[in-house]
């Protein structure tokens, strides 16, 4: 089994972040890899990596990082892949990742999500790869199905709150 | 032709921007289609697109809104289709467009690019593509070949910038 | 009893800060209903809500929402009721929903109380309500002396605070 | 004739912007005052008019500032009307009074608008006074309307853009 | 003996931050008074004290509030004494408060100090009245060496910290 | 003549700016001199001038400058005058320079104003030599009258704005 | 054994964060010194500190403070020696110091890195030394591939979490 | 001659800002090179120009970029020799370069300077390479009494605005 989609994270300490990527993609049956690689402490890695994705069966990369957070940016700057960005919030507030993963120069676009949206960055590779496979496609019109059902379910939850006016 | 990229803009006004990405898929010979549709004005309208855009055959949105941007958030909650963001400057530098578009909440994703790049949103939209298209992939590695030539050839032009001790 | 205003919030988890509202309600005796509807994950059931609430006799709609928040421009884009927006705080100390929910291009506006006012959104729309009904008006009037008169009596309680030089 | 909405701005420099509620009010014959009033230069009328105001039939205020944008929450304090508040852009991109509008403390609401948007506030305002007037409401219903034929037939115009994949 | 400043807080809960500035005033043996008067809750106390200040012997007043904090702008409009702004931190940051209290329009200025900086209200407060009182002013000249010797003390302190390359 | 307030700013560059401080203290006759000193370029010169700055006469001293600010807080730690600091707008909206002057840390102050707002400083100087002087305080509650009058005029000229419906 | 860094602080209270430029002085094996010394309560002492510094032996300056950081910019304007800026975060995030010590106007330049980075700001005084020092230069390689072996290493413990779909 | 200080930018249109880094090295008599090299267009180009600069006899580099400005950390992370980065401001006024350099993870420094501040990152090249060279070091301060003279000048100037109470 070869993987589809490639999650990268800048340090393992973004796990507990990224790894909610992860379970999208297990839960769609997706084979994936998962790997910190740092832009800045080992870019021969990230190159490497880079260069060699889309030969690998590579489809989406999914690249999670904080503060000057290159590390998306750099991965898309060597291979043609598209790239999902997720801005790790480590200090003001994530806004510094954010920026430095969004405003990319032209030529070069990261596909970015929330500060620490990594769960969304899953669905978005699973949105990219069902694009042209039909059947991945159906299991993401159920999963949005089950969105709506949980919010229906937790509404029932919230008729339990009591006012004399509510209605 | 179908359209395989659907790019919708929030306002009329928004053309001068959102024709770069109309630029890109032009250059990539992929059909597409452009149209204003606004999240607020005309929301029944939005939801008609929304909810045909795949059986049309629309593979990718490309959604470009300014202000409290909701038009790629509206549009991602009907369809399953990955949706490109353009945050569009029309306030506060832009900060309000890409705060409203890359901050969705977990299970609806928006691919946000740049404040104003939609230049990279089609490119994105190309890259989303191609990972089901080896010649088209075969494009975009072309592409960025190219990229590194204009960068090259304007590095020579910057040679003629003399100083006395400028090596 | 028919409710005359509508809560509506993005997630369950938004009640702790949007009961504030219903309480206010609560207080001035006013028919309300208080429901959790997403504007990304159950999008027709806000189209349906929003389409439907003038008939069913609401009066003022009350939306709050976190992160990119996006649930009270879109109701606002389908009824011509008042739309009160809270800014839930979820992420960038709440500086995302705000710009998300006031920032509202020309056509659509939002009434856009503080982050996390949702005390102040329910006299808000006491306030609407108030402008038709002069009964709820010198409710409101005597609801302004109690604030004055908290503070009052809370001032009181500052004067046990001693310093040789304070007079 | 006796005004049921009354706009106030804190600086005559401020009337480019807030004449665009001037405007809506008109086109709904909604009859109104417009006033230049300063809650730091001129606080005892501030206090004259905020006091008078429901009694002189005043149903809706509509305040613009900018800067330390303090005339709305002024307002706000000595009447039980709804206050709209209109942020004007003096500096910082208009940050400073979008805060200093919306950030109220518990108890006194300001319904603030986009920055500049006077256009919304008027709309807003004919909200307010169309829940309790079925007439109003019938027309606010065609004001909508309106606000999608002009996208739509904006969007006609968008199609003489010809690109050679444009489908 | 009759206060020479007045210390006026948003709310009660403030108090934790602003006695910092009576801390200050007691130590420098000044007459003062504290109290809580909210510009939204007790306007009209705010006037008549804003008013009868100068009268009563006060020569400055130093106010603190948080969010929209509108309290030293609203009694700087009515009095002409000098009025000193401590922004409180109350939600982003404190921001709010900071660019509420500092962006006064022109004719009305707030002397604004650092966020949460109640303290150095006090000595502002000091230095204002110091600059007509030879005593107090070299009363301050010691103050000034006091801060000196501590950071010196401090210091000797640090010389404890242990590195093999510490010179 | 010796002066009693000194401006000082940072380059003379910001002369446009702070030149309204000085019209300030030429209307309201109070003897003054104005200067370009920095505390980057002549850390010095800015030494001398704040230790001998009492001894001179000077009893209020207004410090202008711009990027990260230094000026004001390095004159207020080498004087127990009041220092008041006017933010200059050069980069980022000003905000670099409002920070860099109104967060100082505990012990010395900085009275800061809004950005640009030189006007403001000069006021808040008549303001602070008012205390101590009966004659120049009846001169601030007349300015205060006059502040008043203009808005009042200002407020006559806008009445030949005319709708249809304004009353 | 002469210092060659010297790291300086504004208050004691910086320590726990300006101690990690102290660690990778010593890793290095460079002889250092660490001093707490304020910009605005002993500037006598930093003038003496800073006009001595270059006789003294020491080559680079490494500076941390908080909220308006001026201990940086302040040793810059004399010293014509290397000053590194470290924003240590206190108010706002940190966004308050970084601005008051990055944004120095042209002619004092101030080495800034990243909030809190003072590990960065030690190896960068390393960087600066080494530029004349072969042998420091090669420890530098040296460590820049442990920096690699660590994240290589780091990398094989995440490969211990196990997914179905993980490859 | 061979260039000890490299000057590189993301783009040959940030040539108009750049020009005053090679302009000071120029004034100094350094010998110094100037190129264009993106790391998102050009990524094989730095990895190159990075790993061979020190063999080459550079000993410093600076590198300006725009928007999410990559380039200097990237050279950072493949070489050992101290990297000046100059944020540009391209969008949001520059807030986004300056984060997306200074704001780099621990082990990878950039010696940020201001937006656009290439004078000062000239300025810190040259101060870098003076601290092994007594000639230079004396160029450096004699650079600093030139930028006294010239604000001394400037004051000069200064003396001409006439005021009725200019002492």
């Amino acid at each position: 089994m070869e993987p589809r989609v490639s999650i990268i994270m800048g340090s393992t300490s973004d796990l507990p972040v990224m790894k909610e990527a992860a379970e999208i993609l297990n839960e769609f049956r997706i084979p994936f890899e998962i790997n910190a690689l740092s832009a800045h402490r080992t870019p021969d890695e990230v190159e490497a990596f880079s260069k060699n994705a889309y030969k690998r069966g590579i489809r989406v990369i999914i690249a999670g990082a904080g503060m000057a957070a290159h590390l998306a940016g750099v991965i898309a700057a060597m291979t043609p892949l598209p790239v999902i960005g997720v801005p790790i919030k480590a200090s003001l507030d994530g806004l510094d990742s954010l920026l430095a993963m969004v405003q990319m120069p032209p030529g070069i676009p990261v596909a970015t999500v929330a500060i620490n949206g990594a769960r969304n960055a899953g669905i978005l590779a699973v949105q990219m790869l069902a694009a042209g496979d039909e059947e991945l496609y159906s299991k993401l019109v159920s999963f949005k199905h089950e969105l709506k059902s949980k919010i229906v379910k937790a509404n029932e939850e919230l008729s339990s709150v009591k006012y004399e006016f509510r209605v």
